[in-house]
């Protein structure tokens, strides 16, 4: 894989309303006996409110591998605001340049047709079956790694993961999902392919977080998580609070 | 935490049908080409069959902490065939121990209570609502970290945590779904409480993830998670097939 993208979303409530600092409970650490001493004096959260709708706010940064600037990578995503928010990233397989094909053509296509098919009705924003259409659509040759997350405005975010992209939910200072990557073995991931090789929707890890106002999405190829560690991700998230302007640096 | 609770379920199904070996992708590694030379010749998954109805095969044990062998250690643990199958560990504080309460008797009417609920209207199979029912029923004192796993027949796998019991869903020789420890603070972890200073339901994270046939479900208290890796795990429950006799070794 060739291309770190990162989507770095936070989820906004439509409607604000009082809500406890999600950092509160571990900022009086020095005061609060251990575990093994006692239990932990922490807020309690009882005072937390209903949710009301929720979306995203997004913001993307690109970083090609140095060889590959020149014609941009081989990722590529998609951004839509349709219902609370969809992103999603495909990572072209590098090994189809020695048969003189454009890598990023591939996951290019898939991701056109998958921002074509958002709002399609059988697709009934479910990821799954949004890969499933985005990829019997695609006619350009290759295959690609991809990762698809929808957001329920209810908070439910929904994913779809073929390979080795992935995606973090932190809040707070703490990750509290994570996906995990599918590799055939070492560097050789799960993929989407136009040959009959590939995998399919059906292979996708499909799973589901209960997300809230306030936590922070990371979704990225594998550039980003075999090259930046999860601890590193939560602290520079930590240190910028404006989503869309910050990216990851 | 003192004690090592372990839950493996295997996910069977209740009308076979023909379904092609989760590991034959990797069978052949050999012959594969590496993806940066080319995509994965790994077999097409598009011959699976729709899944029927789904239920858990379960098998637990149990490693008391050495010091605390000879009241049973602090781990309770809930197992019912409802449904597609219920699975629970809650996982005592052990610091209230300082405080002459002993610590077994929280996590142990926790589970109780969640046995009793699992069938409940108002819970409508939903893990989160199990906490909530079960612990606003507790009247002993401690607290717990607890953790949740309820399958639905048609295979969604629906998870409530509250603090750092963990669950891992294996698929082949690869974990497709991890939960994330939630902590405080190193050893603190979220729990729930007799005392007003705990978590309760609304901390819990909330998760989905599809299973099929043939996957298996790892559950237990920090004590596996803190003891053994992730591919320790994988590679112990590869070499033993019947999941109701063997546990983990």
């Amino acid at each position: 894989m060739a291309m770190v993208t990162v989507f770095r979303a936070s989820i906004s409530r439509s409607l604000p309303t009082s809500f406890p600092n999600l950092l509160s409970s571990s900022s009086n650490r020095n005061s609060i006996p251990k575990k093994h001493r006692l239990l932990c004096y922490a807020a309690s959260s009882q005072t937390k409110t209903i949710r009301s709708e929720v979306s995203f706010c997004i913001g993307t940064h690109l970083i090609p591998h140095p060889k590959k600037v020149e014609r941009g990578g081989e990722d590529a995503f998609l951004v839509s605001d349709y219902n609370g928010g969809v992103i999603a990233v495909a990572d072209g397989v590098s090994g189809w340049a020695e048969q003189n094909v454009d890598p990023s053509l591939f996951p290019q296509e898939l991701m056109a047709n998958a921002s074509c098919l958002v709002e399609d009705e059988e697709v009934n924003y479910d990821p799954q079956i949004l890969i499933r259409k985005a990829h019997a659509a695609t006619s350009a040759v290759g295959s690609a790694t991809v990762i698809v997350a929808m957001l329920e405005t209810n908070g439910t975010l929904k994913i779809a993961n073929v390979g080795d992209c992935g995606l973090r939910a932190i809040r707070g200072d703490r990750i509290i999902f994570s996906t995990s990557p599918q590799e055939h073995y070492f560097d050789c991931p799960y993929q989407l392919s136009s040959e009959m090789v590939g995998q399919t929707y059906l292979d996708a890890v499909v799973s589901r977080v209960e997300v809230m106002e306030g936590d922070t999405i990371v979704m990225g190829s594998d550039g980003l998580f075999d090259n930046v560690f999860d601890h590193e991700i939560v602290s520079t998230v930590a240190g910028h609070g404006d989503v869309a302007a910050a990216g990851i640096s």
